[in-house]
């Protein structure tokens, strides 16, 4: 992490990935970020993948650096709690990320926003009027299953998911984006603003901004799957001697140049633009011709070994990946290791040690400090209510007997 | 758009998708963004998709509300109109974004940083080391084209690649999140900095953030391919009557009680839950019991058309979705329509009229204004010269004619 957001307070109501992905972004660049949660955990404390002892190995990556405090907030006084960590007075405070339906009721920006005028809540929804949508649900709707997978070359395709939540992953960096630019109008005009947020619309903004819309709207054709090959361009997926798979990209003519040169296949390509008169330093083109280029690629990656082909490609300018399972990626790649400064060894308290990314965003006027695990459930619940809301120890063990607050908690299915 | 960030200043030296889509993002967001480009267009001008007169349509989606400026900066005098801007005075002003691999000579950040002691640059990388790596050759690497598609069983699975650029996306995104942290810091701080993000490194981090990298490392089997199945809660797609696709999700308690209450299915599911000795309440369990709750619910949607789904599911709290391709999203989601605040149709000249998305982040204390077009290439040369570097008309004058700016043109494939 670094210290570049060092000083800012965001308090967070939230559960599975995009919100809670929002305040860890910004806790791993130095902000304090608080999230509260009901005291036996959140609806997502348990969510899978899991430990073989149950624990959720999902919670601790989503929630690193946080503070939690654990509160019912079905009761008056776990309410107040709350409200008063979100209005907590100070330049740096009085910022609220939730993804909980706080249209009304004590959450609220309107209610909220009479304990601290300049108050900043960003809310996330599912859809633009409010409805539940998750990224699975936006996902459907918005194109990518049926050009995913298998080529279709017309018939009708089975929508393939991906499956990593790429909506949800977008929408969490976006939200996080949307605090600082609030922040940000709040420092120079001094006025704070509720700022709402639909998964749905960052989908959908999204596939616009990237031309699909567009490509709908003016092109008369639909867009098809091609497999694995890369839409305007040339890439394709490949096996090696060794039955590992790799994946090699031309999008620039210089690529393409190189991919000739390291491979001893220049001439083969050219015989194959002038058999198909196509210009092959044309990105279209070959896209065009990425059948034919395929054929001479596959029998020239399927006598290599993937040690081989990383030999020959290193150091030139040819642009392409092996395939890796997640448990290859551990296993081989350095950029996965603690070789990565990206990367430490942390030991998560019930779950064990294991390997940590930070901030991807490197700060060049801070020092990079390792990452910050995630709390046990409501780890500072004294801490905030004593250091952070100026609780006697008294009033403390009041609310704990009454079981208004607790923790810490030990999470397990 | 918003003027959230009116007055901020970038200037951007960029190509493909993430690093535009960080000046596009910021732009949306009411910065001034700059965009200097090869004269003849930049190495992604002509990128498909494109219309059938041969223009991109992929570009001006990046690259909506910057302006443009045409400069030939293989030349000196090129290089320092574009060094000028990049360091022009102004504490709203010293921000330059590129993912050119700028790590020497006249764009690097030691070399501009003589010319403006705070200035904040942030530089794209593919690979952490320098090397270059694509969307492409990053995501094939991270493990989740091998369980996405069919379901594996255990046995060897092709890959399937995302068509979503998702990590391209995310980048964008993250980077300009950098922007506003490293301004932020600069405006506390007065220190500029070199903020540096790689490619491979979003991918990692997410991964590790989503508990994959912790999941292979904690747990002995390797995660299996679930087809379009959602791991460890439920979720599944299902044919219609009418031949169209939906998906269905419960990764909550509540979802499957309304899920169960809303096909008349619960007592079948109690049934199944009885059999197999789950508890369908579980979302583990769910999953566990994945196949067996989606034979029921394949029949229910396959006496059912998509209509009649949408209205039996209307105001109750199933979680689902239609599948969509990009024309049937165009043509039926009221979501991707002028009745969604997100569009408005916009003319993008030479192009054609079509829908064009805002900025998804909402800021209450502003008020939405329509998104801006993409500007021609070097559209504002004479603009940023005239007003933004002080020149002459004269000056302007002889560097047209010596052929080192340029502008208004029109990218034609």
């Amino acid at each position: 992490m670094f210290s570049v957001l060092k000083g800012l307070r965001i308090v967070e109501g939230t559960a599975f990935v995009a919100a809670p992905l929002c305040g860890m972004t910004l806790a791993q660049l130095g902000a304090d970020v608080i999230r509260f949660d009901p005291i036996r955990g959140g609806i997502d404390a348990r969510r899978w993948p899991i430990t073989n002892e149950g624990r959720s190995l999902y919670w601790p990556g989503l929630n690193k650096g946080k503070r939690s405090l654990a509160v019912d907030t079905s009761r008056p006084e776990g309410q107040e709690i709350v409200t008063s960590l979100i209005a907590s007075p100070g330049e740096e405070a009085g910022i609220f990320v939730t993804n909980f339906p706080a249209t009304k009721g004590w959450l609220s920006y309107d209610v909220l926003k009479t304990r601290r005028e300049d108050l900043i809540m960003v809310n996330l929804l599912g859809n633009p009027d409010g409805t539940s949508a998750l990224d699975y649900t936006v996902n459907c709707a918005v194109g990518f299953p049926m050009v995913t997978g298998a080529q279709s070359r017309g018939g009708e395709a089975k929508p393939v998911n991906h499956v990593l939540p790429a909506w949800d992953a977008i929408a969490g960096v976006s939200l996080a984006l949307s605090v600082l630019a609030a922040e940000r109008y709040r420092r120079l005009s001094g006025r704070g603003q509720l700022v709402k947020v639909s998964l749905a619309d960052i989908a959908f903004a999204m596939v616009g901004h990237l031309g699909y819309i567009q490509e709908a709207q003016l092109n008369s054709e639909e867009r098809e799957a091609h497999g694995n090959y890369l839409f305007g361009a040339y890439g394709c997926d490949f096996e090696t001697k060794d039955r590992r798979r790799v994946y090699i990209v031309a999008i620039t003519a210089r690529m393409w140049r190189e991919l000739g040169k390291a491979t001893g296949l220049a001439e083969t390509f050219a015989g194959i633009a002038a058999e198909l008169g196509l210009d092959l330093g044309d990105e279209g083109d070959r896209f065009k011709a990425s059948d034919a280029i395929s054929l001479p690629l596959a029998l020239w990656c399927a006598e290599r070994t993937l040690a081989q082909i990383k030999q020959t490609f290193e150091g030139t300018g040819v642009c392409w990946g092996p395939y890796q399972s997640f448990k290859q990626m551990l296993r081989e790649d350095p950029r996965c290791s603690t070789a990565n400064p990206l990367f430490s060894e942390l030991e998560q308290p019930g779950v064990g040690r294991y390997l940590v990314p930070g901030s991807p965003l490197s700060f060049g006027a801070l020092t990079r400090e390792p990452p910050v695990r995630a709390p046990m459930l409501g780890e500072h619940t004294d801490e905030i209510l004593g250091r952070d809301l100026g609780m006697s120890d008294g009033e403390i063990g009041r609310l704990r007997d009454a079981g208004i607050v607790a923790g810490p908690v030990d999470v397990v299915q």
